[in-house]
C-alpha cells in the first residue's frame, strides 16, 4: 500500500486558521507546531490510541551487556499484561489501550497470562556468532506488526503507540543506531537498567564487535543482523500505520531505533512519527534528529522504555489535535482580534 | 490556619517505596521526583483538580505597555466562562473544571455571561502616579481566592491551579518579579501578547521607573503598590490551599508572581507547588529558581497565561501522583528484584 507522502507546503491553510483563535500569535510555542504537524497527518482531533507493546529476547545477553536476568522479559510481559507495571498503570490512566504482544520471548505462555501470542521464534541469536534474526522469521514478526496494526484500525483506533519489553534490547537499538545514523557507537550506546562505566565500555566494545561482524548497512539487512524480533514486529507496524494514515506515537530508545528501520526501508513513515519524548539514554536525541524529529514534547529523563514515553506524552498530542478544529476564533469568541492589530502595526 | 511545612527527611520512606516497584531505578526520571514531592503534600493518588481564573483590568496600560486593546480582557472572560478559547478547551479535554471569576476588571458583565463576580474594583490604578491597588480592595480581591478555594476544596477537589487574564498584567508581574528577586528589568520582562524591541525596552523603562517610585521591598506593600487585584486574589487563594494541603499547579509568569507574593507572605507555601511549565516569558525560569522550583515538568514554549500551562501538565501530575500508590512491586508482579541485584552488586 502507497504511504501519503506528507506535504509541508499544505500548512498554509493550516496556519491562517491557527492566526484566527482566541490567543496571541505564536503564545501555545511547540503545541501550536504539533497541532499544524497533526493537520498533515490528519485534520480530525485525535480521540482513541493503542499501545502495541511487542516483546522478545535477546541471543546478545550472553556477552554480558545487562544486569538484568532474563527472565525479567517473560515476567514482565505477565505483569504487564495483568494490569501491573508502569506501562499499564500510564495506559489506564491516560485511557490508552494496552495490548502485550510475544513476538520472541524465551518462554512458554499459558492462557492465563494474558500475553498475546505472535511468537516466531523464541528469542533472536548471539548477533557476534551470525545474524541476530533468521529472516523467516523476521519477515513474520514484520507481519505480525502489520496485522495489529490492522486489528487496531479496524476497531475504530486513530492513533498508535509502540512499546517494547526485552533484556538486552537496548544493545540491539544500539547496534542499528550506529549503523544507520553512521554515528559512532560511543554515541549512541547508554547504560541501559544501569550500568556502570566500565560494563558501558564493554557494552561499547560489543556494539562495535557487531558492527564490524556484520558491515552491511542496507536497513532490512541491519535489521536481520542487528535487530530483534521486537524492533522486527514495530518496523512492520510503523510502515502499516503510515500507509493507513495513523500518526505514531514516537516513545524512546528502542522504538525509535526501530522507526531508523521503518524510515529506511520507507522514508515517507517519517512524517507520521510524533516524537514524544526524550530518553534519558545516550545517544536518543541523536537518533531523533537523524529522523527529523529534533524537538520531542518532553524531556523528562525517562528511561524506562514499554512505551511509557508516548503514554505519558498522549494527553498533549490528543489536546495538540483539537486546537485547529475546536478552538474558538476572535470572531466566535466576540474578541477583538489583537492580531490582525499586530498585523496591521508590522509587528507580525 | 497554620501550613504545615513540608518536612524533605519524610523521603526516605518513600524512596524505598519507589525502588520495590517493577522497573529499574531512576527510570522515570523527573516522574519519580514528582510522584516522591507529591507524597510530601500527600500520599492520596490526586483525582480532581480545578482552575480558579482571576481576572482584573490594570492602570498601567496608560503606560503604553502593550499592543492588546483592554477591551480583551472582558471579552475573553466572557469567552472563556462560554467554553470558548485555550483555557476551557484545555480544561474540558483533560477533565478539569473551570472557573472564570472578576476581581478586578472594568466592565458590568451581565449575568449571562457566566463570569463569577468577586469584583473588588473596575482595575488598578496607574502605578506609576500611586499605588496600583486601594489596600482595602486588595484584601478584599485576597479573600475572594480564599473563599473559592475553600469552596473547591469543600465541593471534593483535590488539586488547585490558578488562572489569570487581564490586559497589562506580564507589567505587573515583572515589577513584583524584580522587587521581589531583586534581579533587573531587563531580566524579568518579556514581549506579552507581541512587543517589538523598541516596545520591550519601553516596557523595561516602565518596570524600572515603578520600582523607582515605590521603593519598598515588603511583599504585601510590592503587591499594593505594583500589583494587580487577579494577583492578589491568586496569592491569597495560593495561602489558603497550602494551609488546606492542596497540591497548587503552578502555571507561567503572572501566576508565579503571585506564587512570589504568597510565597514572601507565608514561605511554607513553597512546598504546596508544582511547577508546571517554563514559560516562553523571559525571566520565567529566574521566577521559578528563586522559588525552588527550578524544573517545570514542560518546556514548550508557550506563553498565553490563562493557566493553560497548568492545565496542560495536569495529565503528568496526576499520573506521577499514582506511581507510588499504584504500581505494582517486583513481588506483587511476580518480576525478580533487579534493583535488588543492583544493589547487591554495588552499582546502586
Amino acid at each position: 500500500m502507497p504511504i501519503r507522502t506528507i506535504d509541508p507546503l499544505e500548512l498554509e491553510g493550516y496556519r491562517k486558521l491557527l492566526l484566527s483563535k482566541a490567543m496571541p500569535p505564536n503564545s501555545l510555542g511547540r503545541l501550536s507546531e504539533l497541532a499544524l504537524e497533526l493537520a498533515l497527518i490528519t485534520p480530525k482531533p485525535l480521540a482513541k490510541a493503542a499501545l502495541l507493546l511487542f516483546a522478545a529476547d535477546h541471543g546478545v545477553v550472553e556477552e554480558g551487556v545487562t544486569h538484568s536476568p532474563v527472565e525479567i522479559t517473560y515476567q514482565q510481559c505477565r505483569n504487564f499484561a495483568n494490569g501491573g507495571g508502569a506501562c499499564a498503570l500510564f495506559a489506564a490512566l491516560n485511557g490508552v489501550q494496552l495490548w502485550v504482544i510475544d513476538v520472541g520471548v524465551n518462554h512458554a505462555f499459558s492462557s492465563s497470562d494474558a500475553v498475546i501470542d505472535g511468537k516466531v521464534a523464541w528469542g533472536s541469536r548471539n548477533m557476534l556468532q551470525t545474524s541476530a534474526l533468521e529472516e523467516e522469521a523476521c519477515r513474520k514478526a514484520m507481519a505480525c506488526g502489520v496485522f495489529h496494526v490492522d486489528r487496531i484500525a479496524h476497531q475504530g483506533f486513530d492513533t498508535v503507540a509502540f512499546g517494547e519489553m526485552g533484556v538486552g534490547n537496548t544493545t540491539s537499538a544500539s547496534c542499528i543506531a550506529s549503523a544507520l545514523t553512521g554515528l559512532d557507537a560511543s554515541l549512541v550506546t547508554g547504560r541501559g537498567s544501569g550500568l556502570g562505566d566500565a560494563e558501558l565500555n564493554h557494552k561499547i566494545g560489543v556494539v562495535r564487535k557487531a558492527l564490524a561482524f556484520h558491515p552491511e548497512r542496507e536497513p532490512y539487512q541491519v535489521l536481520i543482523n542487528l535487530g530483534g524480533y521486537e524492533i522486527a514486529a514495530i518496523a512492520g507496524g510503523m510502515i502499516r500505520a503510515a500507509e493507513l494514515g495513523l500518526p505514531i506515537l514516537l516513545d524512546g530508545f528502542v522504538v525509535t531505533a526501530a522507526a531508523l528501520i521503518a524510515v529506511g526501508l520507507e522514508p515517507a513513515v517519517s512524517g507520521y512519527l510524533v516524537p514524544c519524548h526524550r530518553s534519558g539514554m545516550q545517544g536518543h536525541q541523536a537518533m531523533l534528529e537523524y529522523l527529523g524529529c529534533a524537538k520531542p514534547l518532553l524531556d523528562l529523563g525517562m528511561q524506562l522504555g514499554e512505551g511509557t514515553g508516548a503514554l505519558v506524552a498522549w494527553p498533549l498530542v490528543r489536546l495538540a489535535s483539537h486546537i485547529l478544529g475546536d478552538m474558538t476564533s476572535f470572531e466566535e469568541g466576540g474578541v477583538t482580534d489583537s492580531t490582525a492589530l499586530l498585523k496591521s502595526l508590522g509587528v507580525l
